[in-house]
């Protein structure tokens, strides 16, 4: 094995002072160096194999420049223009961000988060969390920098950055309304995630604003943000009897499987019922039909949870303020949304039909 | 600021001796005790505020079981499901992954794998590399173990997991052949790339094996793996005013931009041309029309060019092996494709529509 080479080693080899050595290797003082020596002293210490920079700073300051963060699943498009944005201000700062998928999972959660703290992150930015996630906020109340982003826990003195779930959902609704549907449907998200409660309370408050159908039988909630959850839950909505021309849908995903749901059983989208997503991931804009639906600024969030937390992390615990953050939404218009006039017709045949499916169980997909 | 803590502490606080808090706190070692005095001495680490674990981990073993992993961009489709299976073959062995991206700037990942270099990272995973990418050879010859994943350089030194390029070609020409297209024209990829240069030479091999035209108008190459350099060969490819009745591309999104020119031009996918991809990206069966293209094995790709990098880890330098994995490929014929015997006719006509096109500079739109 090679001797440990030091800071010193590389000033020596590159004719410079240690203090231009340490400055050139943290990416926060690299500026204050000419591009040059810079580039010379990275160089030199890559050849040296000088590798001790970051445990001997760890040890010294207590600081490990290491956030961890927490996503359901990397794969699941939303989560990449988070993390993308996250990386971008860290990396802005000399910090760099471990990453795990919990897929969704408690238990795994509480062990990520444990290995985290065992590595000594500095803080954490969870993508994961659900709305009586106990874990997080005891990692909070004893000082652990947190900021929860896209979701919220119920627990007010986590710090969180989210969408504007309200305005999205009186945009989508408002749209709808506009082209004449009166009776809607919703495909509600999961009741343990904060966007799941949020999109649906905000569902409620502007059906009622809109004076449109307020029938229970019209909202099926779904287990989970996906497709398979989308098809459950409109062969539900179908197959309950009750008439309606679009269904507004808690997430893209969920419209999707929606789509697929209805293009099974004969109907069109968005001839015989629109159907709308939210989230606007990427894609949507190519589907067919191309997915109406409501633009969040994934990127801006993980940019400004990862801006929230680095302060937290330089405050001193008892000067830290908690910050909550809503970010504005838009509604993207695009095909699958459409005026319900001359489907009316067509929407009361969709409810024979979906009678007539039920009567023969062969058709009937199982749910969930 | 607190005293810290150490894991004495954490041990008699529990009640259990160091050497048990120890392996609790390692993920490699925490099988070796029960699963609630682990979950114990987790919980009373963090109560307690213990974090010095990985600094001193790391000078004392001169490793810090983390590694950097190098994207272009994590919002394109094609990396999360690489980095998801890197993620999960790290953490089952205690190691996590430090990620950044690129945007397929050289600079950018020289200064990125110097800073991760400064951090110590035990090894890189590179999904970013060029095939002259000189430093990555350089860093590799040092010792550091490095493999490089999706894409190779043409140094045979760094080890790689790639997909089998000349079956993928093989697979989709003989689709293609087998409708029928004796003319297929080509969008390449960037010639910088592995990826565009393996498939490029797999596409004129099985072009020639097959006794299609070989025209060497019929091949476009593209200046990065994105829609806006689909659309702009697509555009080249009709302008050129040679015969043609499908597209062959290198990846999923020269197709979708390919299928957008053709349609801006009036032509219809597959009824007029054919269009192929490559990759099986997320959401590509849901596109209109569902685009037939190659599976590749993404998540398997980063498992194993994980599981390779381990390995060389815990191998000292000079008993290390270089390893090159191909991972087989699949084909996904789904509704891009057709046979061209009832649109030769059509195909002629997309020959003159694109010379009445050209005549008319107002409808070109403006080469990259």
């Amino acid at each position: 094995m090679k001797k440990r080479v030091t800071l010193k080693d590389v000033a020596e080899a590159v004719g410079v002072h240690v203090s231009t050595v340490s400055r050139a290797l943290d990416p926060k003082t690299r500026h204050l160096i000419t591009a040059e020596v810079a580039e010379q002293i990275l160089k030199v210490s890559t050849e040296l194999d000088y590798r001790q920079n970051a445990a001997a700073y760890s040890l010294k300051t207590n600081r490990t420049r290491t956030i961890g963060v927490v996503v359901p699943d990397i794969t699941n498009p939303v989560f990449p223009p988070i993390i993308r944005g996250i990386e971008d201000r860290l990396a802005a700062s000399g910090y760099v961000a471990i990453l795990a998928n919990t897929d969704g999972n408690r238990r795994r959660e509480v062990s990520i988060t444990q290995t985290f703290r065992a590595r000594g992150v500095d803080g954490l930015i969870m993508a994961s969390v659900e709305r009586d996630d106990e874990a997080i906020s005891r990692l909070s109340q004893d000082g652990l920098p947190i900021v929860t982003v896209n979701r919220q826990v119920d627990d007010p003195g986590v710090s969180s950055v989210v969408n504007d779930e309200d305005a999205g959902m009186k945009l989508i609704l408002g749209h709808v309304a506009g082209l004449g549907h009166q009776h809607v449907a919703n495909i509600a998200g999961p009741q343990a995630l904060s966007t799941g409660t949020a999109r649906l309370r905000a569902f409620e408050h502007h059906r009622d604003l809109l004076g449109l159908d307020d029938d229970p039988q019209l909202i099926a909630v779904a287990n989970a943000f996906n497709d398979e959850e989308g098809v459950r839950c409109a062969e539900e909505l179908l197959s309950r009897g009750v008439a309606f021309t679009a269904i507004v849908c808690s997430n893209d995903r969920l419209a999707i499987g929606a789509t697929a749901a209805l293009r099974r059983r004969g109907l069109s989208c968005p001839d015989d019922i629109s159907v709308t997503g939210y989230n606007d991931m990427p894609m949507v804009d190519r589907l067919f039909p191309a997915l109406t639906t409501i633009r969040v600024q994934q990127y801006d969030a993980g940019h400004e949870a990862a801006d929230i937390l680095l302060e937290m992390i330089e405050t001193p615990p008892e000067r830290r303020r908690r910050r909550h953050v809503v970010l504005p939404v838009d509604l993207m218009v695009r095909e699958s949304t459409a005026a319900p006039s001359k489907t009316q017709g067509r929407a009361r045949r969709a409810r024979s039909a979906a009678r007539a499916a039920m009567a023969d169980p062969a058709t009937m997909p199982a749910a969930e």
